[in-house]
């Protein structure tokens, strides 16, 4: 039982083994449970930080499988933690389960006072600018690393530290959603499909079409390099790999919102996303998760 | 995003293809979509109802193996929305997600007002008096027959339908929940596990003994029956098979509470559980649960 804000907002988000990460300890695996609890709670958070709220309270509920013992689901359950004191956020409640496989879902609640912008989807509006925080890519690199999709030495060791954590130890961006919000923003989407995905998502729930730049996406740093490899221009894993948890915003063209890199522009027409770069409108194809 | 009330109890619940049901359409199967997410919903709602708190939003993550269909799904949802409207909740939001096997999440968030008594599990007093809702073993009763541990024959048509209903559309006890919270209830928890493992973990969080007469359960039309092909007391199906989602409740003595069976009492003593019927002290051994 917690004091309720104003206002609640709430976030419900599962991922699974096999098809969200690959548990390290079976052949190709390579989250440890600590990056699983990590990572799922970061994703929850996610959501609520793209809304411009406080994060609350999480209760996490773990799928067991057969041979995952109790020390690494207290291993999953302390990733969780750390992350939650980090976030201030109260790991609440739970449920556990066993099961085919692991699967690891968290809810998390929200508060907003009465007074405080909550952004949703749907309030980008013709003539905004469509901007990200952070850098895009990194996951999607670093899952072409560790899936072998790329050489070990296309990047270097510092740099494949750096892209392996933003994949396993995504940050949500909860500070920068309240800020955000606070400076006015008319939509915000958290980027757990990729750019090209998302922005999709607000170009429909807002009733807009969304221009985006393909060259102006601040790409993190060894993501063309992986994309070279894989025989792709940087955008492809910048505006099509997910799981970067960077906050996608919608706001009008004066505000100046810090920590934002504009990356395109809303207008009016049919709800659908165009990319273009300077030789003209691209098409994101063959982009698969895992 | 929702307005709050002045506190919040929130509840997530896991249910497994496999583990709590078996999905129809495989060998075996016998729970409908619509039961399914008619149970997973009630699963998590009873948990509020053992709190004394009034219904509010449901968040419901789906795990989708490859052969469940969309279609399926959809009716998944359409029972846990019938089930919502009967309870005055709303299935606000949620998540769908690709799996090894069907999984389904659900997170409720309850609210009281700052003069509504919430009920917990660490309120029992020695001296208090042990109650159940409604009857029990039905749940048990019921699988029993769908897993064909007993003949069909072993009840009437209709007794059978009346268990099965139990099971596979089992009803939270919200009303009731509010109301033993507003008579004074000290300690509730609802039955899940069963009678027994769940007066357990009442009496560990209260650390007080409780007993139980296993003779006063009041065991459902059937529950004797169906225990007794499996030569076994009916008590062994009312105080061990789970999933009943009645409420067990301790209060002082002199409460008069409305639609509770008297069962047990509570006691000083280190935190366990005591069964006894007219022969004596029993133990509850070879309940297996699926």
């Amino acid at each position: 039982m917690v004091d309720a804000g104003d206002r609640a907002v709430t976030s419900i988000d599962t991922m699974v083994d096999g098809v969200h990460f690959r548990l390290a300890g079976a052949a190709g695996g390579w989250a440890s449970p600590a990056d699983v609890g990590h990572r799922a709670l970061a994703g929850a958070l996610s959501d609520l930080a793209a809304m411009g709220a406080l994060a609350g309270e999480a209760y996490v509920s773990l799928v067991l499988p057969e041979d995952m013992g109790e020390e690494r689901a207290l291993e999953l359950m302390r990733g969780a933690e750390a992350l939650a004191g980090r976030c201030h956020t109260t790991i609440c409640g739970g449920d556990v389960v066993s099961g085919p496989a692991l699967v690891v879902t968290v809810a998390v609640v929200g508060w907003a006072s009465a007074t405080q912008p909550l952004v949703g989807r749907d309030g980008a509006q013709p003539g905004d600018r469509l901007g990200v925080t952070g850098e895009l890519g990194a996951a999607g690199a670093a899952l072409a690393l560790l899936e072998d999709q790329v050489a070990p030495e296309t990047v270097s060791p510092a740099t494949r530290e750096a892209l392996l954590e933003r994949l396993l130890r995504p940050r949500p961006r909860l500070q920068e959603g309240q800020q955000l919000a606070a400076a006015g923003a008319h939509a915000m989407i958290d980027l757990s499909d990729g750019l090209a995905a998302d922005a999709a998502q607000l170009a429909r729930a807002s009733d807009v079409r969304i221009e985006i730049d393909l060259d102006a996406l601040p790409l993190a740093n060894g993501v063309s390099a992986v994309a070279g490899e894989l025989r792709r221009p940087g955008w492809w894993l910048g505006a099509g790999s997910g799981e970067d948890y960077e906050l996608c915003v919608c706001a009008a063209p004066g505000e100046e919102l810090a920590g934002v890199h504009w990356v395109g522009r809303v207008g009016e027409g049919e709800p659908r996303v165009l990319l273009s770069d300077h030789e003209g409108e691209q098409a994101l194809t063959g982009y698969e998760h895992l």
